[in-house]
C-alpha cells in the first residue's frame, strides 16, 4: 500500500524487522531494477522472512509518474510474535512511497569533500550486504557532522577497514585497479557497485585508509545520486589528509551513469 | 498516544532511530521507573534525540488498569530529515500499549536451559547499554531455535566476549563474587540489572564463556520475568557445556525478586 499509516506492532517499527530499497525512476521506468529486488531477495532470506512474491511490486514504478522520482520500497515481517521470536506464520507487510528527485550536477562535475566519521561499524557479516531496516549506525555516523561543505562521511569498521560512506559506497582507482572493500562483515552492497561489478573489473578488498591515501581517484557512488567524485578527504577534526584533481573525461563516472542514464560528461 | 499507528515517514520506522522501555506494571504501579526512566534519558542523550520532558510519562502507568501488565513505551526522533540525516528540527514521537503479563513461575523455581547463540554481537559502543530500536540483531539470534525446551539464547561478541541474552542480561557467581559481562561496545544495560547494581557487590568485568564453565551458579535476568537460574548450558549445535544445582534458598533471586514484588522462594 502506498503512504500508509503503521499498525504501532509492526516489527519493522519494534526492531528494524524488515528491508527496504530506494529506486531512482524516469518517467515511470525503474533503473537497476533487476538489482534492487535482487538485494531485496537476497535479504529476505537473510532474515528468514516468509517467502514474498517480487512479482508483485513490478507495477510500482510505472505509478510514480512522470519525471524523475525516488520509489522506496519497504517490506517489514509484519506484526506478532513473542517479543524478538518472530511469530510461527508471519506475513509481511510492504508500503511504497515516490518522492521527486534532483540529482545534483555540481556535485558530479564538481567533486565533492568527505570527512572520517568517528564512528566505526560494528562487525555483524549476518547483516552485512542487504539494506534492512536497523540502521542507527548510519544516523549516528551522518550526526557527526552538520558542515554543508561536506557531502559525505566515510565509514571503517571497528577493525580499522574501509567499508563505506553512510549512504554511498566507495570506489577508488589505485595503480590502475578499480578497488572497493568487501562488504562481508559490514556495509550495504550498493545496486549500483554490484551492476558496475558486473561490468568493470572490481577489486574487493579488505583496505585501511592508506589505500585512499596512495589512489589516484576515489569515488563515491549510489543508484539514486550517481557518482561524486572525492576531491578532498579529512579527518575527523577537519584536518585534510588528501585533495584530488578532478578528470575531466572520467571514465568510471561515465560507466557508471551509463547505468542510470545520468550525463556522462559536463554539459552532455 | 496510545495504541496509534505511525506514519510511514517516522524514523524509528525507517531506521530504528529510537528507543523503547519495556516497563511491569502491578495494578497501576510501575515497577523500576526510575532505572527505566534513566535509561530512556541515557539514550536521548547518545542519539541526540531533542530534550524531552520525560514527566509527561509518569500518568501511564496508573492508566494500565488492575493486575499484572507490561507497558510498553516507544520514542522516535519522529518524522522528516534528508534519509540519514536527522531534521534541524526534530520533533520526538511517543507511542504507548499495554498488555497482560503472567512470569514463569516454573522457569523461576525450576530453572532453564540455555544455549550458545552462533550470532556474535558486533562492537558498537555508540550505542552500548541503550534499548534502542534497532534490534535485528537480537531478532536474528532469536531465530536460531524454535526449541520451547530452550528459554533463551546466550550472546557473545564478535571478540568471544559474553554480554548477555537475546532478551535478558547474564550474571553468575565465580568464586564468591557476582560477576557480569560490561555492556560498554554492545548489549542492552538492563534495569533489574542496573537497580542490582546498587545494592549489591556486582562486579562487572570482561570474560568469555570459560567464565560461566568456572561459575557455580548462573543467573538470567530481566525487569519484567524476574529471575532464571540456568540448569543447563548447550553449545550451539544442541552439546550440552554444564549443568549446575538449583539453590533452594537463593539468595540473588531474591534480591532481585524483592525489587520486583516477586515471590523471594517457592511457594511464597
Amino acid at each position: 500500500m502506498r503512504d500508509t499509516a503503521l499498525p504501532i506492532d509492526d516489527r519493522g517499527f519494534s526492531y528494524g524487522d524488515g528491508l527496504f530499497e530506494t529506486i531512482l525512476v524516469r518517467d515511470g521506468s525503474p533503473l537497476l531494477w533487476k538489482y534492487h529486488m535482487a538485494r531485496l531477495q537476497s535479504g529476505i532470506e537473510r532474515l528468514a522472512l516468509p517467502r514474498l512474491d517480487l512479482a508483485a511490486f513490478d507495477s510500482l514504478p510505472a505509478q510514480c509518474g512522470p519525471g524523475l522520482k525516488v520509489l522506496k520500497l519497504i517490506v517489514t515481517r509484519g506484526s506478532g510474535g513473542r517479543g524478538y521470536r518472530p511469530p510461527e506464520l508471519a506475513e509481511p507487510r510492504w508500503r511504497w512511497t515516490v518522492s521527486a528527485f534532483q540529482p545534483s550536477a555540481e556535485r558530479w562535475f564538481g567533486g565533492v569533500n568527505v570527512r572520517c566519521c568517528e564512528l566505526r561499524l560494528g562487525l555483524q557479516p549476518r547483516l552485512a550486504g542487504i539494506k534492512h531496516l536497523a540502521r542507527l549506525e548510519n544516523v549516528l555516523a551522518r550526526q557527526e557532522w552538520g558542515d554543508d561543505a561536506i557531502a559525505e562521511g566515510l565509514l571503517l569498521d571497528s577493525e580499522g577497514s574501509l567499508v563505506e560512506a553512510t549512504a554511498m559506497n566507495l570506489v577508488w582507482r589505485r595503480q590502475g585497479r578499480l578497488e572497493t572493500p568487501l562488504l562481508d562483515r559490514c556495509g550495504v552492497r550498493g545496486t549500483l557497485l554490484s551492476a558496475l561489478d558486473d561490468t568493470l573489473a572490481l577489486h574487493w578488498l579488505r583496505a585501511g585508509l592508506e589505500a585512499l591515501l596512495e589512489a589516484d581517484a576515489v569515488w563515491l557512488i549510489n543508484s539514486v545520486q550517481g557518482v561524486w567524485p572525492v576531491r578532498r578527504l579529512d579527518d575527523s577534526a577537519g584536518n585534510c589528509l588528501k585533495q584530488w584533481s578532478l578528470e575531466a573525461n572520467d571514465a568510471f563516472r561515465q560507466a557508471a551513469h551509463r547505468q542510470l542514464g545520468y550525463p556522462l560528461n559536463f554539459g552532455d
